[in-house]
């Protein structure tokens, strides 16, 4: 059966999808049936590499030659970014025409409006590439895991951080460590959503959306790692730690808690040896318990390799006069305030070498409710005195309120604290 | 979308997908558009509680009245062992009748056949339950990965000897460890097949079948557990590693090296911290790279989730008239002899304490191309040394060549030497 595609955008992914469709074009048909033929490719800046372009396929500048394209069954959006991307998966889902995309902007931003369209014009959506690249996470969802209920997604979803974290482990500055993810291609364009936390809670909220079937509207709370230095991880190392940047979605007593934030795991669990670019996602379920996957996050091929599954997985429906799977609208689970949750923490506060200061922090802590586990002076520079501390859990609002009064202390301390969850449990 | 099915054997897993598809009817329509309506249930010895058997659904003994009944759809081959299932399973395929099974003996044994019959018939055949329990490895290997050539498969494919291993690294000795494994319900009925590692080679049959698209007759190569002490997992751990039973097949140069063998993996491999029952798979592909999938092997709800996702598989693929996926009849990739393979080792000699003992180990071993990395005297019993020994990389038939001259000579030792690879790479 063949399937007529038009593709989107030639950067580094579509590039990918164009490499794949030239080597692998007999394998996919041997082993599923389908011939992908490229109709459109629509190039922005740079037009591509005319090998990669199939015979018969059209390059354009104008989206328009692919939306008013009538024999297009598939597009393929690879552009990435808000707009145009968005107006252009409306139209083509309110055309009736299927969509894979990669985008996890657009996604994050408009998923549940994508279903209602896509479920009253009858098209097909499919998005693998979106989060955690090569991962099947999306298909593992949709087609695996059909009779389970989640409660809860966690891992590592930001590649980019998870290579910062990794350098920095090794004794690495996080500047260094941030060039050369860029140096490497890991990093997005502006590496500040990446290290912020921002682009693994846009791919949480497509995650959460769909394991729990619920909207979400607005940005995920997201912590990041600029102010984590080599020492934490070193720091951490003496804990029996890592550092890892964590995205979690959970259901509690009816409301869904979700967020991302650096955390220090113990080096006993497996997410703690998921280094570099590397991604890895637990999904934990009633009837089919934990399950992790793990893979490249990102990256030319792993995600064309991806975007490719889906165009195959759509193929295959269209072409089969198959009942479409229902599409259910998303229902509304209300969100908790991130700073309700309760964690254990680790604290590097930056303290003037004076008596007391000691009992000065523990005092504002206790005030709050922080009780603290444990306390390590770590080096002294200039007369400033790297002072670690652990908590027992507690609420997280407390504990930020209790820093941010310690912090505006210039009498205990100089410069910002550092304030770390402490995970214990995968899941 | 309604379709019929027979359930073949009610023990754990029939009693899993009963429980779900009772719990679960309603979750499974509205995700999928897929009514699993079960005709009749086939039980052995003991007849299924009341409350699990569907309105409906006939209950017998007699295999004939379930391969004789021309409204199922989908057979649900639940009974495990060789025979009868493979004469059922290969009678309804041969009738057209899809098949879903959990079984891995007759898998291992069979699968080309299968395909064969199933290629001429018509009939659908998935297996997901049969390798990794829940972890949709099935699924992603045939729905994901369409575009990625693989090159290997490593992993933990056996429950129970992860388990044992895990209470060992404990400090547990090996019969406490089993004892409990089989209290806690993972172990087979006969759990030498678990601890021999003749089960993950059953295991790994059919995922190395399935990525190489190869046939594979005749037992793999398979080296168990039994010989491995706690002290073992002690002195692992003194070298930065904790042991596993690997199952891994990986191409090289045209042929396929397959087998089952427990291993040194250093604690910086996620697939260290991979504990308890669980199982973990690493499939390395030229696209996607690395991807881990990671879950409960075994159990219950975990393997009947997994044959539940089968059932709605094929019966989208029914009820929508859909071109079926073309059945590629395997090639035949020539097995290389794992004993030409190469590795690291890890040796435990039990010598007796005498001057001279190691210079005439190391001379058989030079003899036979091993080099020694390392030798340690840990501790001594009445007269006899414990001496671990590790290698650079030697040819496994040198190995244990060395080793049977050495274990021979009552001069140099008692009792029978330990010897395991070490594992640096997963891959």
């Amino acid at each position: 059966m063949r399937v007529n595609i038009g593709i989107l955008g030639c950067g580094c992914v579509g590039s990918g999808v164009l490499k794949i469709l030239k080597s692998k074009a007999e394998t996919i048909r041997n082993r599923t049936g389908v011939e992908i033929n490229v109709r459109r490719i629509l190039y922005r800046s740079r037009r591509p590499a005319q090998e990669l372009v199939p015979p018969g396929a059209a390059l354009t500048q104008a989206y328009g030659d692919l939306l008013d394209d009538g024999e297009i069954d598939i597009l393929v959006e690879l552009i990435g970014g808000l707009s145009p991307a968005h107006e252009i998966v409306s139209a083509a889902l309110g055309n009736g025409t299927s969509v894979v995309t990669a985008n996890k902007a657009i996604l994050a931003g408009y998923l549940p409006e994508y279903r209602r369209i896509a479920a009253e014009s009858g098209a097909n959506l499919e998005f693998e590439g979106a989060v955690a690249g090569s991962i099947p996470i999306m298909a593992a969802i949709k087609s695996s895991f059909v009779a389970d209920d989640f409660s809860s997604a966690y891992g590592i979803l930001n590649g980019t951080a998870n290579y910062v974290l990794t350098r920095m482990s090794e004794g690495m500055p996080f500047s260094d460590a941030l060039a050369l993810a860029q140096k490497r291609g890991f990093a997005e364009a502006d590496p500040a959503f990446d290290v912020s936390g921002r682009d693994a809670a846009q791919k949480l909220a497509i995650l959460a959306m769909l394991i729990f079937n619920t909207g979400i509207s607005g940005d995920l709370h997201a912590e990041g790692i600029t102010d984590i230095t080599a020492d934490d991880l070193a720091y951490a190392r003496d804990l029996g730690c890592t550092v890892k940047l964590i995205a979690k979605a959970s259901l509690a007593g009816g409301r869904l808690g979700a967020g991302v934030y650096p955390a220090l795991l113990p080096f006993s669990s497996a997410l703690a040896h998921i280094n570099n670019e590397n991604n890895a996602v637990y999904l934990r379920s009633d009837n089919s318990g934990d399950a992790l996957l793990f893979g490249k996050g990102a990256g030319e091929l792993p995600t064309a390799s991806a975007v490719i599954s889906d165009v195959v997985r759509i193929a295959l429906r269209l072409k089969s006069q198959s009942a479409k799977p229902p599409v259910s609208i998303f229902k509304q689970i209300p969100l908790i305030d991130p700073l309700e949750l309760s964690s254990r923490f680790y604290i590097r506060y930056s303290v003037l070498d004076k008596v007391g200061i000691l009992a000065r922090i523990a005092g504002v802590l206790g005030n709050h409710n922080v009780s603290i586990a444990g306390v390590w002076q770590k080096n002294t520079v200039a007369g400033v005195v790297s002072l670690v501390m652990t908590t027992h859990s507690a609420r997280v609002r407390d504990m930020f309120d209790s820093v941010r009064i310690i912090d505006s202390s210039n009498d205990l301390v100089r410069g910002k604290s550092l304030v770390l969850r402490i995970d214990d449990l995968e899941g």
